[in-house]
């Protein structure tokens, strides 16, 4: 086993091999990747990170792949994370990857990792902060993270991000499924992917119809007539902008760096990003904590205790509440 | 503000408007959930529940409507909580479930629940867990447990029950993102419904390769060419069998009772069932007391000890890692 610091030194100066060690290494978790998470840690806070998120189908890698290019062009490295936290098959992830993305796969200022997980509900939200910060720490100025769907992982993942790009694309969002109010919540820009496609202006409308309600909405299809009920407006500084690119020729990607650009510059000025990084930092905090605290009580009650509660609970011979009561009282007691 | 207890004991005497401001309460949480939770869990452990997932468009609701008339036939009482965690509108959600299950939806044996939140990660599966349990307690026996999608959250949801159904639909299935290997994983019963369509018998060959091969898979479709990577197979005594229906027309409904009949017996025989139960009972035992942990930490160190750390970490001062360690020594010192 290399040791971690000068995985992460080698990485710094250039060795994409050691940086994809370095991110499986942080990825398995343990001690090493604690020890190497700390080290690297003061570098990071450097980057600007951008959540890019949408449904199957609404064609977010090839936006993805095109924004990476676009921030090659002016010269910043570029780091890619995609997420599929549905997918347990890492390398099929990256598969597709490489297909989408193979404009920049072979450029040595980009950085393609796929991430993907069988594991707990909080544990891919969690591993991707940490490749998101490795990443920053080995001096990507710009980092993409991918993420598919709608769920609350995903959204999760999102809301880590600087600014969050809610990706819809035309016919998607004729299912009154199809464009959930969660994800719209998060969003800071939306787009409209495929805009050359018929629909596209019908999935501009419906997104500008729940924005103007000042909140996510509920649209519902009754045949051609969209009835969308609102909600009560949210306050803020910012209205998301819709925007419509056609990713795979490369239309709308300057418009969509702008708006990026101008939610940064927003980000800044309002004190919003401030407030945002230490909510997120709080939240990283308060979970680390909770983790090694119930180490702690499975060390010093025992398995067998444990085990026995649960037997209890088994049969119903107490229930979850008071069994967590017996087990606190235990704990300062022994 | 009503006696939990007593409010429980109307509910259990059958009182359908009483059941729903409890389960109410026991969405909102705090010390009354808390109170009524625990009387009521010594009543629990008599239903069956049965978890549906699947994507938008698979025409779940119709099949849990015509799984609940056929339950209500033998004579048993339904129970359904239909969980969407991308919506915050249990509203809405309400209204799509009134007019897909209206078969059922006027009958006093047959008890619908919508659940949405906008809340964090886990605490819609603990919710939907306490509702599922408060049916139980009232004297639903057999729990049908709806949830959208495919994200980890609904993969949760869906792991608490006892069988778990995944419907899919022709049509869906041609997208390499549609079957998610992640929700195939946690299937006991495999439904391909809307079985009259076109492509029904490709997309039940697709799900049988993929099962045949042991585990979940990876599809990719290059033109008419379909490739199948397979993993390493799961050593398992049940076989997921693959049917058809018709939910709209009531076909392969007898057909899919047997089935979760037919795995339910396995869990019985093989004791699976009963380990399943305490992997269960063992994570929420585990979550509860990580929560009343962290509550704690808050009440002894402080807000304003946890904001001067925040704000280190903010500054890059000092490590996450460090952070927590410092503050475990805090706690152990004070």
């Amino acid at each position: 086993m290399q040791d971690p610091v000068s995985l992460f030194e080698r990485a710094r100066a250039g060795d994409r091999r050691t940086l994809a060690r370095l991110i499986t290494l942080l990825e398995e978790g343990g001690e090493a990747a604690a020890r190497v998470g700390a080290y690297l840690f003061p570098y990071t806070g450097q980057a600007y990170v951008i959540g890019i998120t949408g449904p199957p189908g609404s064609g977010k890698s090839t936006l993805v792949n095109a924004l990476a290019r676009a921030y090659r062009e002016r010269g910043e490295t570029v780091g890619i994370v995609a997420v599929d936290p549905s997918s347990p098959f890492t390398g099929g992830a990256l598969l597709g990857d490489r297909v989408r993305m193979q404009d920049v796969a072979g450029d040595p200022g980009v950085f393609i990792r796929s991430m993907a997980t069988r594991g707990s509900l909080g544990g891919l939200a969690r591993a991707t902060g940490e490749v998101v910060r490795a990443l920053d720490a080995v001096g990507f100025r710009c980092i993409l993270v991918e993420t598919v769907g709608a769920g609350q992982v995903e959204v999760d993942i999102a809301r880590a991000a600087d600014t969050v790009v809610v990706v819809q694309a035309p016919g998607l969002g004729d299912d009154i499924q199809a464009i959930k109010a969660g994800i719209l919540e998060i969003a800071d820009i939306l787009v409209v992917n495929k805009a050359d496609r018929e629909g596209a202006a019908a999935t501009v409308h419906i997104l500008r119809s729940m924005l103007s309600l000042g909140g996510p909405a509920l649209i519902r299809h009754h045949g051609q007539q969209m009835v969308v009920q609102g909600v009560a407006p949210t306050a803020s500084g910012w209205t998301p902008p819709i925007l419509q690119t056609v990713a795979t020729a490369g239309k709308g990607i300057p418009e969509l760096m702008e708006a990026i650009e101008a939610h940064r510059a927003y980000l800044e000025r309002s004190g919003e990003g401030e407030s945002r990084r230490r909510r997120r930092m709080a939240e990283e905090l308060s979970q680390r904590v909770r983790e090694r605290l119930w180490a702690d009580v499975v060390r010093r009650v025992g398995r067998a205790r444990l085990d026995g509660l649960v037997e209890q609970l088994a049969r119903r011979e107490i229930d979850p509440y008071t069994a967590v009561e017996r087990l606190l009282a235990e704990l300062r007691n022994g």
